[in-house]
């Protein structure tokens, strides 16, 4: 692999450019964003080495798309139309049905891989990206069928010097589940980080009383609104289904605490207490 | 300060023991539990030189209170009865108005500092304890006007020590604001646990697909529910006001996705966005 596009050039597209280029020595890396100074940046940072554009694409060996989830059903197809017969295509984002759906009839359907890789942190952009951000991380894989076999093969290696993990699912499954162990984290996380604001917006003091388990579970809410708005659009139905339980949930615990049945609140948090083994593994 | 004696070596009481071991080399610590295992524990740990009991109290330079909060307020009545007119006593619990007023009108009342260090980790008993626990983090300390100077000024020197940073309000205040910056939490992370948990429970290869930002948001599920039910259950007032927000909040964004309004969801997460510097300085 020589000539690799990053399209979208942030943490996840910044970062496998970082490992790409550990592990390819030979490999260039070119940059595409529709917001030119973060290209600035990430040649700046070392992260790319020169500009393209879609047109350059043809030369391409591996087209990384990690732009946000709405964008990339739009642009895939036109990546797709512009590329050569061994590039192998990317992308990164957390719903996998509305892209694969998105180009399920695609003439180059077989040069592209659906793929989910479960890394990340709270903030974006190129100064976001991070050297082994992937390392023993799961890569969700989408209707790997589909994709033409020597590029599949390509595109294991690649995860394999990453050293990620592989987990084949469809893409239904996949949004379904990604709903409960991700997008409804994030959600929980924002809420709570509003209603201690609107709380508090008076008494900014307050906040020296937060300790790490209050930065803990409010992390997710510094996340970006341009990135999970989408996900949280295209993947609508699963994410009101898993907030419906979780809202359920809460005005139970709140209706025990209401009728002083305190036994009941211990044994709902013992239940839940084996997360613990459960979490065993998670980076 | 020579002779300390810590009722309850769990995290905070074992960690609070070993820093105390740090800076004040002469200090003997003697530890009383109702659970004999963890005094073992704590013996073969080094955390503790000694096992004690209530009647040795008369002897001691400061007492810490680590116990559940309801265990916390039936037990310092007797504490303050057993001690000698020299002795500092703290506790350390997450709730502080039911402490205060357990005490109010107990003739030792001077010799008692309430104290809630907000420092902790997920996990319990003596093993838990860590050294440093406590440095840079903040500790309130609750109707100061009522401990007598001379047991102020040790108070603040060991806190001082620590590392810790000081902050004073009353129990109400405290108890209310803490209700928001920690309870809450818990609460939030104990019920996304509860729904993924119960979603997935035939399928645990999902939690494969669980991430950093997951582990994050359900660390504090991992919380001990015989430390937490009793907080629960003496803030009650207070928790169920920040659930009632909570829980409205997360049904408005619930109706924001079911009536399509993606604009108004991008809004939201951007406002909530600046939690960010408002967690500046949080570890």
């Amino acid at each position: 692999m020589n000539n690799i596009y990053i399209i979208g050039v942030g943490l996840i597209g910044g970062s496998l450019a970082l490992d790409i280029k550990s592990n390819y020595k030979h490999a260039k890396i070119f940059g595409i964003d529709t917001n030119d100074s973060h290209l600035d940046e990430a040649l700046d940072l070392s992260i790319i080495d020169q500009k393209a554009t879609y047109t350059d694409l043809v030369n391409a060996d591996l087209v990384v798309l990690s732009i946000p989830v709405d964008k990339a059903v739009l642009e895939l197809p036109k990546i797709l139309d512009a590329i050569s017969d061994t590039t192998l295509v990317l992308d990164v984002g957390s719903t996998k049905n509305p892209i694969c759906k998105a180009v399920s009839t695609h003439k180059n359907r077989r040069n592209f891989l659906a793929t989910h890789p479960i890394a990340g942190t709270e903030f974006s952009g190129p100064k976001a990206a991070i050297h082994k951000l992937f390392q023993t991380k799961t890569n969700i894989i989408c209707e790997v069928e589909k994709t033409t076999f020597k590029l599949q093969e390509k595109a294991m290696q690649l995860f394999s010097n990453l050293g990620m993990r592989i987990r084949y699912m469809n893409p239904e499954a996949h949004d379904k589940h990604i709903a409960y162990v991700s997008h409804l984290s994030h959600i929980s996380s924002f809420m709570l980080g509003k209603t201690v604001i609107e709380k508090e917006k008076n008494e900014r003091d307050i906040f020296d009383m937060a300790g790490s388990g209050f930065e803990s579970t409010v992390r997710l809410a510094k996340s970006s609104p341009a990135m999970w708005t989408p996900i949280f659009k295209q993947n609508s139905a699963n994410v009101i289904e898993t907030l419906e339980e979780y809202i359920n949930n809460l005005k139970q615990f709140k209706t025990l605490m209401e009728s002083d049945d305190f036994d009941e609140i211990f044994n709902e948090m013992q239940n839940t207490n084996h997360i613990k083994s459960i979490l065993n593994g998670i980076a």
